[in-house]
């Protein structure tokens, strides 16, 4: 059986490992992500949780291939990491130098694509040509498949989808302009959501403030998820709100790109229908054409956190 | 010298030319569109104009394709036109009834993506992998040419560009839904802002109120577009405000798609400068990430109205 | 017993009544507008149900004052109507007309300040010396009474509070402008919401189908009433949202004005608690330094359409 | 001559002087405020500068009343300040307390409305029955007086004008909720908004960067203002934008209070026609019925720093 290696850079950790051609891994390895000690050592990282899975006696004599995926944006060659927030990579060649290290073929992919590309092989959006990956972590990832293909743009930063403005003059974004998608329907904005009804209305938000102790500065995204699920009042109507937007921005996209499919990502997801439902009635008002067209089937992400690594390691067969 | 016929559905009239493989255009034939006499009707003029041209003594024997561009929306396969606003086609398998009546091979293209194609065949994007073409016309349409092809979506209906929300419950638009680009960025728009300005302060439209005879109600867009030229204040205002809105929505798309070109078509982008200047710098403005990536270039469309016939001319080679 | 006329002048029809001093209607006489027959025609209207009133054995000689509730611009002397939409005055002085007439005092208000007064003399708002009076008809009408006297602002035309906006660039208003609160919270609003969402979401509107036999373009805002009140979805989420947007404009002027009581009349708000449930949720949720601060309390008013002639009445004595 | 004390607290200085009836300050004194120490060496400070003047030889004996100015929320008996953000007092008997200590009448005013009622005495607006004082400082303050008098609301907290909201889901505002009309239209607005339109442009704003050594972070309201003057194109256009947002808030305010005047004081309106002008131009489009009324008269305020203090003083006269 071919087996390749998949890398995952987070800004935390370093996953990687060995993938076959079924998507399935059989070893993975995990390490602490140096961000603050210069290019060489996030290298260094990588390279060594390659050579520690390369070492493993029954299946790293088997590897044929090493796909990185990274954060930030990648050049158009796949070669190089140009700028990678939260990650000390500045034009880094991290394709020549990992290739020169271990001798084998090497592709970098963005984190995001790399996600995507694992779902339309073996996830939510099997053998599927069109599909619009929407990440709903902390801000909003995406990755794009189109004509079968990953798609990356003229310079290999498409898919910026947490950026397009959906308010104009709406809330600044981290990004430095107004309005961003991402401040609307992503777990961040789940959080202000909830923050904000919780001190309007505190009489309905029993649960959240158990939660949070009463202090709503205090609330975490994992908060708002456990008192939804407790049935929270207001807990359900940040859902909500944040499932609208998120509903609103895939009409969006719907109308840009007319996918099969939109495969819903990252912690936000995880609220499964709390979530969906909400997404699924604002995409049905929003998107243009809706009675005189086929629409695209709104699912929620299969491969959890291992999409990206796995991605990555199917990309490094091709 | 291979030749093909190009067709251009257009909800007034047909126009068909023979086009070489340079997109030079040899002749053309012209006639008015039947829209309301029912789907044969409109079917029978397309294949006259071929029939036409077929039957030039100089020409006609040298056509061995035939590419028809049409409004709506045209199913995956290219055969059937499923739905086309303005015209009487529904489930029309225009394809097939073309063949059977000239022998020739025949593709069917939404006119959007065909000009788009003659763009980056012989226009403002030669040789680009990724394009994306904006109509400012009446309303807004647009073409994608991603990863050198045309792109159609899932369904055949992708590039639906002026029908994704740029504000949130914002002007009513003909489709149905609230706040669409087209709203704001078309012909339409630059009409409806001229007069609302016009009527908010008639001291400083002076060119204008002469061009509609005092009467906003009156006003066109070639009155705008010629008041603007002579220096009307508020017509030239007209044009800031339609390229700013303009501009925000190619920043949108640059987020998603990442392309090389983004070009202007249509009436509106006639306006040469006095819209591409606040075009650009409204996107200069609005696009993520502007100053750690490199961004399309913004070009007006050199082919004109001829766009989609040597478009569609050019994909029956393919 | 004191006695007064009261006359509310509409764009279908003239309502007169005589009054007492506790609100209590004893007589009515009601005519159609003549509104396209010149202004005297008009006045003559007015003129003749005063006449008819002033006539009554029992009531007519205990009169000793008329007060006229017009749409409209009203000068600042409380004499001439300067402007009236729907009805043939320009710069009419009414009341030099009827007093010449009659021999008896006459005060002339715009028809919405004299429903807001009649509210906080025998209405919802008893004794308040500062209410907002919102009127969700057609449009959006508003009366105010601030420090105890109904407010008309410097030029007569204070209240006009269906014209500020609520969204940038949004809806197209009657008025010309973009975006005014009228054009979200109105009964046209509710059938425009209701229309789109049925148009949406076919499937979940049954009784509203029913109501309008399946064309939304038929639809009317009883219809949407009654399916409200029947149950049905859809028509209930329209409510929901127009009662939104109701509730953070009542929020900005709450804002603005701090005042005791904010009444709400008008066919939208005979829907209840369907408007009355979402309107103050929206309100708790959009009113700045809710927590710190005594709010406004949200009643329905309580005149109905007695308000105007009442409130004109009333004010004939002051 | 007849003649008052004003005081005017401030966060972080206490300005207090003697005032005759012509508006004419006769002699200043300024201590900082102990805002950290609790309510009573704050309430100290007001009364150590208010036995100061007193004690003035040639003119402490001729007063006869004080007027105080704070901060924050004055109960409806214009006697305890029940919430002065920036200062110790909550419920703060700050009337009882002063004129047990002095035995002269007291009165206690929100310092937006004494500036206000300064403006309308002595300044911009004098005269007028109905004005909208408008002080765009870090924040937006607001004053009104309405029918002659400064008018305080129900619960004394009315001219929250900084916080109605302007952009639906827009910028968050320091008061929790969204697109508050402070977030668009203040010095705060205007330094957020220069420096991204430099950070987007950097080389149109030349003078701009100068002046802020080439760090946007480090821009302040002084230097937008210095480049402005000296003609920095992205210094201008950020007067133009917050101008404009600032036209569209006064074009509201002009619909729901129809003032004679508006007057504009603070930081950002010391930019003279540089700010006027592209507020009166947005001002002249937003506003409704524009050319069917009398509209206010928008003016810069004349009394500068010292209105809050004025103000006061002629509010103990009444």
């Amino acid at each position: 059986m071919r087996l390749t290696i998949g890398v995952d850079v987070g800004g935390t950790k370093v996953a990687a490992g060995v993938v076959d051609t079924t998507g399935t891994v059989h070893r993975t390895v995990r390490q602490p992500t140096p961000s603050t000690e210069g290019p060489d050592a996030a290298t260094e990282v990588v390279c060594a949780a390659i050579e520690e899975l390369l070492g493993d006696p029954g299946l790293g004599a088997e590897v044929d291939g090493i796909g990185i995926g990274t954060p930030g944006f990648v050049d158009e060659s796949r070669s190089v990491v140009t700028f990678a927030p939260n990650l000390p990579w500045r034009e880094e060649p991290l394709r020549s130098r990992v290739h020169e290290r271990f001798g084998l073929p090497v592709v970098v992919e963005n984190d995001a694509n790399a996600a995507a590309w694992a779902e339309v092989r073996f996830g939510a959006a099997q053998n599927a040509s069109e599909v619009v990956c929407v990440t709903l972590g902390t801000g909003i990832g995406g990755g794009l498949v189109l004509g079968g293909e990953p798609y990356r743009g003229r310079f290999g930063i498409a898919a910026e989808i947490g950026h397009f403005q959906v308010v104009p003059n709406g809330r600044r974004c981290g990004c430095g302009k107004d309005g961003c998608w991402e401040q609307y329907a992503s777990g961040r904005a789940l959080v202000a959501t909830a923050r904000s009804l919780m001190d309007s209305v505190p009489e309905r938000a029993v649960r959240l403030r158990e939660q949070c102790g009463d202090d709503s500065q205090q609330l975490t995204g994992q908060d708002v998820m456990t008192a939804a699920q407790a049935g929270d009042a207001i807990a359900l109507e940040a859902f909500a709100v944040v499932g609208a937007w998120a509903g609103q921005g895939i009409a969006a996209l719907t109308a840009i790109l007319d996918p099969e499919y939109v495969v819903l990502g990252g912690g936000v997801a995880d609220g499964g229908e709390i979530i969906m439902d909400p997404m699924r009635a604002a995409f049905q008002r929003h998107v243009t054409g809706g009675s005189f067209r086929r629409l695209p089937e709104l699912r929620q992400a299969q491969l959890g956190s291992a999409a990206g690594l796995v991605g990555a390691a199917d990309l490094a067969r091709r």
